[in-house]
């Protein structure tokens, strides 16, 4: 009965997805709304999953080098304003800081959006020569962004990010670092988060503002929308020319070196949603699950139940993240239902008649599976199902990739299938802005990338027929 | 001759110890001037010992039941304002931002000085009954309080820090809360830092603003000043009142909770600078060190020195945080000058005559002293100095204290002292606030704390003469 009534509490995916998310993140308690227009509270199940986050990168980061420091939170309206397209991307979107104590401040500073000009103001500083190249730091910092419209992880006025900021002697140094750090948030996506990318490259449209080049991982939700997930961007020498920053190089010259920078947010949490959640609740990827397994007690009043079930959480924890719960105010179903939401990968439940029978119950969060298994087998089994929870989890998100992934080969075509459903649209494009532009306009689909891998399937463009250039992965995006 | 060169580079802390202190935290790379007043970028070296604090503190945190969480960086002003006494005490010196995008905010925010005030407004929407409590929740963030003079660690207008928010059904919890955090701290202080602490409460006049009670850890300095390193409030039922936190009793009476906050920052860095270096540059205690052990070659350029070096340095980074500095542009003896400086606790050197007699020399920062051992030793070698280089700086930090601390009898003596001398002074007070204020007015010194083990050497109060009630420390302070 308490499961129905539960099931009535969280809107249906099919019903409206948005209301579903905005309900899961908010009963699973990941957030809280602020008292402040567009800003989150992420709280303690929510952060703890932003932790495992930062765990499984930083220590990625610092294997491939990169060293953590900290700039300041505000930075002064002048170093905005120093290159051009930086600031045209982000002044409009920037808080401002106009009063210290009580006094006015003489400058404006703005909070962070991004830090690439006070980060460059500092490299111009410490840099001398090519011998020092290259610098490789990153920085775990709140950013804000004056959204209008927000929602919690996807888009909020403030969100926790890494942002790494390299320069390098050569640009052949600085495209590998691009390359590389893309790569590894690919990596991190498809082994940890279960979430398959496209890989590729944004438009000049696209670009983060200030970058020659920026690469982008786009992930597929259930609802049919891209979510672009992370980005690394080759700068060239736009910002160090723009700093200032100088080396002596090889050859006793002064030179500018190339730069790179790239970022994955809390936004990567609402793309775990998005992609694996049901109608139960989150669904949680054991390697990344801040419990991956809750022992459920039944008829826990009765005797050597409570024992039995701290003895397991014990034993258990010395390799999973496991957690007990032993609530004696609710019911064994309430329990169910609070856990599912919430995506424990593994339920195991526990009673008096199990104890006696040397067994346990065991449930999976994934394919929603209930099993019978013997107490001595516990530890290999759970091993063998962690595993083969995440490898489904990743399969599952892949068919929906897969199916959610279609061919467009004129802007008619393109229209009718963007009426009938969501999802990747594999175009060919000619290359012209005009025909990006036009998708957006009368379509509000956007390209999301050029992939690494073009699957070139005609030779000329869908939406104007001339001569096609590239394959464009294009959707309607988060 | 270099390293006479380098040693006439740092200020000396017997001639300008404000100096050598900045010299120190500038030429070591722990941080740099932001180039917006007040402000100071951590860079990579002061980065990764802010980062070994954290850690050691979160598990510990975690250990008692703690989970981190995240609150909004601005707080709209009338939230700041719910709390009389609290507002008093931070809105002098918040930064206020007033412009969101390109327009002007309906109600201005203020970048956290501390979260008491959001956090409130959160734990009064999710706070329902008794059986919920404690909270226990703890964020590692920056905050930003505009200050006048400042120095890079000590006293910044952004800094880093943690802070710990809990509720609880009873002051007794609430109390238990405060006292254990404040004894994690003197701990932590102790044990990892090697920082000996006065454990105390503060006066009511130096009590955070909306606190009941405030306990702090002080700790002495080179220079005889102390310095506060981290306090721990007892909040009561201000903040709860104010901010109506309400939940059912046991017994269906609706109660506010009692309440507590704690926090520590990257001020503790000024602190271990200050109680470890000497005129050589920094210290650091092993277990903290961001690198425990250095590698230095000798005539690197000769056959199978640098792969000796590299087997090395590879075998002891299984057991410790490891460094070879194999530059070639640089001398042996610049390269120790660059350790020293930084604070490296043991460095070994090693050349062609060392591998060919299967030893090495070995050189510990805190003594100075130099032994050559042979490398089959080398790893017992190492356990040893690591735990003898510990015990031995906080015995000199322990010395340092007790050398630095003196009786005054009345307040003549008191000033006396003081001319000569800096550091604790034992008095004894009547608990009027009118000596209080007459030490700081008349001699620029404040009360530190009522220590937890008073040691009432008189009947009378220092200041007045009047019948004491407390033993306190008083000092000149950071």
């Amino acid at each position: 009965m308490e499961n129905k009534e539960f099931v009535k509490d969280l809107t249906k995916m099919e019903d409206d997805f948005a209301k579903w998310y905005t309900d899961i993140v908010l009963k699973a308690e990941l957030v809280d709304y602020a008292p402040i227009k567009g800003f989150m509270v992420i709280r303690p199940y929510g952060y703890a999953l932003w932790e495992n986050i930062q765990n499984v990168l930083d220590t990625e980061f610092k294997k491939l080098g990169h060293k953590n420091c900290y700039f300041p939170a505000l930075i002064p309206e002048s170093l905005l304003n120093k290159e051009k397209e930086h600031v045209e991307g982000f002044a409009p979107e920037v808080a401002w800081v106009t009063h210290g104590g009580d006094k006015e401040l003489e400058e404006k500073l703005c909070f962070r959006p991004t830090s690439e000009t006070i980060i460059c103001t500092m490299y111009a500083r410490w840099l001398h020569s090519y011998r020092e190249l290259p610098f490789k730091y990153n920085q775990w910092a709140n950013v804000v962004r004056w959204e209008k419209t927000t929602r919690p992880f996807l888009r909020t006025s403030e969100f926790l990010w890494q942002e790494g900021h390299t320069i390098h002697e050569t640009p052949e140094e600085a495209m590998e670092e691009t390359l590389q750090m893309h790569k590894v948030y690919a990596d991190f996506l498809r082994n940890y988060m279960a979430m398959p990318v496209i890989m590729g490259e944004k438009s000049e449209k696209e670009r983060f503002a200030g970058a020659e080049r920026t690469y982008t991982v786009e992930a597929m939700m259930h609802d049919g929308k891209a979510l672009q997930a992370g980005t690394s961007h080759y700068l060239g020498q736009h910002f160090s020319k723009a700093f200032d920053i100088t080396f002596q190089g090889r050859d006793g010259k002064i030179e500018n070196p190339y730069q790179t920078s790239w970022g994955v947010s809390t936004r990567m949490i609402g793309g775990l949603i998005m992609t694996h959640g049901d109608n139960r609740g989150l669904k949680m990827p054991p390697r990344i699950a801040p419990i991956q397994v809750v022992i459920v007690p039944i008829a826990q009043q009765k005797e050597g139940v409570l024992e039995k079930v701290e003895t397991l959480r014990e034993t258990l924890s010395k390799k999973y993240r496991v957690e007990a719960d032993t609530r004696s105010e609710v019911t064994p179903g309430f329990k169910f239902n609070h856990w599912e939401l919430r995506g424990v990968p593994l339920r195991i439940e526990i009673g008096p008649k199990d104890i006696e029978a040397n067994q346990c119950i065991i449930f999976r969060r994934d394919t929603l599976e209930k099993e019978t298994i013997s107490l001595d087998a516990l530890d290999e089994k759970l091993e063998v199902l962690m595993e083969d929870i995440q490898n489904n989890m990743l399969k599952m998100a892949e068919e929906n990739l897969e199916q959610r992934t279609f061919y467009a080969h004129d802007f008619e075509e393109y229209k009718k299938l963007f009426a009938e459903r969501e999802g990747f649209a594999k175009i060919m494009w000619c290359g012209d802005r005009v025909c990006e532009d036009k998708v957006k306009e009368e379509n509000s689909t956007t390209f999301r990338c050029i992939p690494f891998e073009e699957d070139r399937f005609q030779d000329v463009c869908t939406i104007c027929g001339k001569k096609a250039k590239h394959m464009i992965y294009a959707a309607r995006q988060y």
